[in-house]
């Protein structure tokens, strides 16, 4: 076997050169000060724990995708984490069970995975978000909503927009209007996933048709959904949708997809899908669910609300954009109480080594004569 | 064997929960914003990457305390990494290698060993620091301990001193001016570590005890060292120490251990570590060095300054005099907009979700009356 180039870094993993990480720590920051701002607190997890402990709280999340190792202390398996929300339920059931409720917990960090997906083919990916653990009312889910968009807005998205979907539709609607057989719940939302009428009305979901056209921009679709005719079943899930849509008061774009459940795996009543202009694919999603595992007050978990963001697309995005900021060339003995004082207020310096040193060649837009920056 | 808890933590790893995460983000922003504002460029490499790679530029450092895993892409071993610095210098060896020198790169995030030490039993610890690339003189010296100080002041360290070491002392004077043979180098510098003046002697370096009394207040022990007759071997370094004391201009309690190596395995001329008030060990060290592996630019490596500081004793001991932020509780039914612009002019505000919400058990110290947050 040859020797690899100690110079190369493995597949799907990256150095952020400083452009793109200056605009990595700006949209990092931007999302949490949105987060902290509501009212949410930032907990910070390990990078690296039991495997058990994650895969506990890993319903609906692929484990397989985690990188795992031995620790060499306890020679138990550990994992190198692949999503902070089975993290963030396990605080809030065990060191924070005692906190009031709602409680409101956010993240920002790595997330890694052995594998990167079709789209992204990236497998460390920085992910941020916002729990509110205790809650999933119209109320959460709307505050969460709000967040997320504006999240995303102050990190520099335009064009945001929101997709929501009603991950148990099947269910309430096999349970309580057009019922189906156990084998044929599973083949309705298959055929519901490809959008197949023919396929619907064989797999014996003829009823389930008009959700296909119930799709799209928001107020159109509710409308649509809000016609079939399902004695009710749906009233209650359509006045949400409703009202949180309202509660949103036009933030960002909004459509429907109801039968969606493609990342929803793990939601209860509601999911949503994030994206914005000139972001190829999703960039964040949220929903209300149970967090899984121990530690949870009630039978089948605690309920939450949430959302998690994958800004790294955006942050490309934006690095693009970036311009150079100005900064102040400091020659061979500059007067350092002046250069202390501008950047007191704002400004960034750098300073002369030696006489090889010039503004030219460090990058610096202004020098430094006198007491005053003055443009090269 | 028996299940573990998925409550449990490995032993060396936590969860940092709102108060000492509040304090952790405040720190490490604080640490970037100094080493910004005097123009490093911070660059984000990936928290695992092969192993050879890490090691290739791991000259001095335990590459055996790294977490190894094979890659189940590659099938290569890959290591999580236990250091940002031999990836700061890969990045300066290549794709940052047609970069104008000096560059001054920065960087901030956490690293990972499979055992603590003696001091500290945590095995996920913050780092952060600035490499300067390209430049180990006096100027260049001078400014990273500036900045070094500056950071750790920003972030709320109390009584900084910097204790500064001469790593190549015995090979100096060896070479230079009190001949040793190649065996009793070894021998010479390990009765130094013991601060041994007996067995100095006894070693056969009986002109290297007066290196024993040239420690401690920084004044004082560089004068004792000038007195040391060793035929000018120490003039220039004697100079250069004086020249960054007198730069530093009283920012920090400045301490001299001229022997001291410790730590400093792989820095050639200088060496410094960092200390402040209430804080056990050092939060930080650094000096001059020459970046191992490939991609070096000239013959032994490029020359390089920096220093990296481990924050996390900070962080606890700031956590603990952190105040509770001012928070205003929304009522049910709140006017948006004023939320909105409370929160533009810094207030945190906390949204109820419910009746049974109140201000009291969100903890929060104000209340939203009309426009106006009104202390509880």
């Amino acid at each position: 076997m040859t020797e690899p180039n100690p110079d190369l870094l493995p597949e799907g993993l990256e150095d952020r050169l400083p452009r793109e990480a200056a605009a990595t720590t700006r949209v990092m920051r931007a999302i949490q000060d949105v987060m902290h701002g509501h009212g949410y607190d930032r907990v910070l997890p390990p990078m690296i724990e039991f495997e058990r402990s994650l895969a506990a709280r890993m319903d609906g999340i692929n484990q397989r995708r985690m990188f795992r190792f031995v620790d060499p202390a306890s020679l138990r398996m550990m994992g190198l984490r692949s999503d902070h929300t089975p993290q963030i339920g396990r605080i809030a059931g065990t060191r924070l069970a005692g906190a009031a409720r709602p409680l409101r917990l956010c993240y920002a960090g790595q997330v890694l995975t052995i594998k990167g997906d079709a789209l992204d083919p990236a497998r460390e990916r920085l992910q941020c978000g916002a729990e509110l653990i205790g809650a999933d009312n119209v109320a959460a889910a709307s505050e969460v909503v709000a967040i997320a968009i504006e999240a995303l807005q102050a990190a520099g998205a335009q064009g945001v927009s929101v997709d929501f979907t009603l991950p148990d539709l099947v269910d309430t609607l096999a349970a309580k209007a057009f019922p189906l057989a156990a084998d044929q719940i599973e083949a309705v939302r298959r055929e519901l996933d490809t959008k197949d009428a023919g396929g619907l009305v064989d797999a014996g979901g003829a009823a389930y048709v008009p959700l296909l056209y119930a799709t799209g921009d928001f107020d159109a679709a509710i409308a649509k959904l809000a016609a079939i005719d399902a004695g009710g079943a749906l009233a209650s899930r359509i006045a949400a949708l409703r009202a949180i849509a309202a509660a949103l008061g036009g933030a960002a774009r909004l459509t429907l997809d109801p039968s969606e459940r493609h990342g929803f795996e793990y939601q209860s009543w509601l999911g949503f899908t994030l994206y914005a202009d000139g972001v190829r694919g999703a960039l964040g999603r949220g929903g209300t669910y149970r967090i899984a595992g121990s530690g949870a007050r009630e039978q089948g978990g605690e309920v939450a609300t949430g959302f998690s963001l994958y800004p790294d697309a955006l942050i490309g995005l934006v690095a693009g954009e970036e311009a150079a900021p100005d900064c102040v060339f400091l020659p061979l003995g500059h007067d350092r109480d002046v250069a202390a004082r501008l950047r007191s207020i704002g400004w960034r310096t750098v300073a002369a080594l030696s006489e090889a040193d010039t503004a030219e060649a460090l990058g610096c837009s202004h020098v430094l004569e006198g007491d005053e920056p003055v443009k090269r």
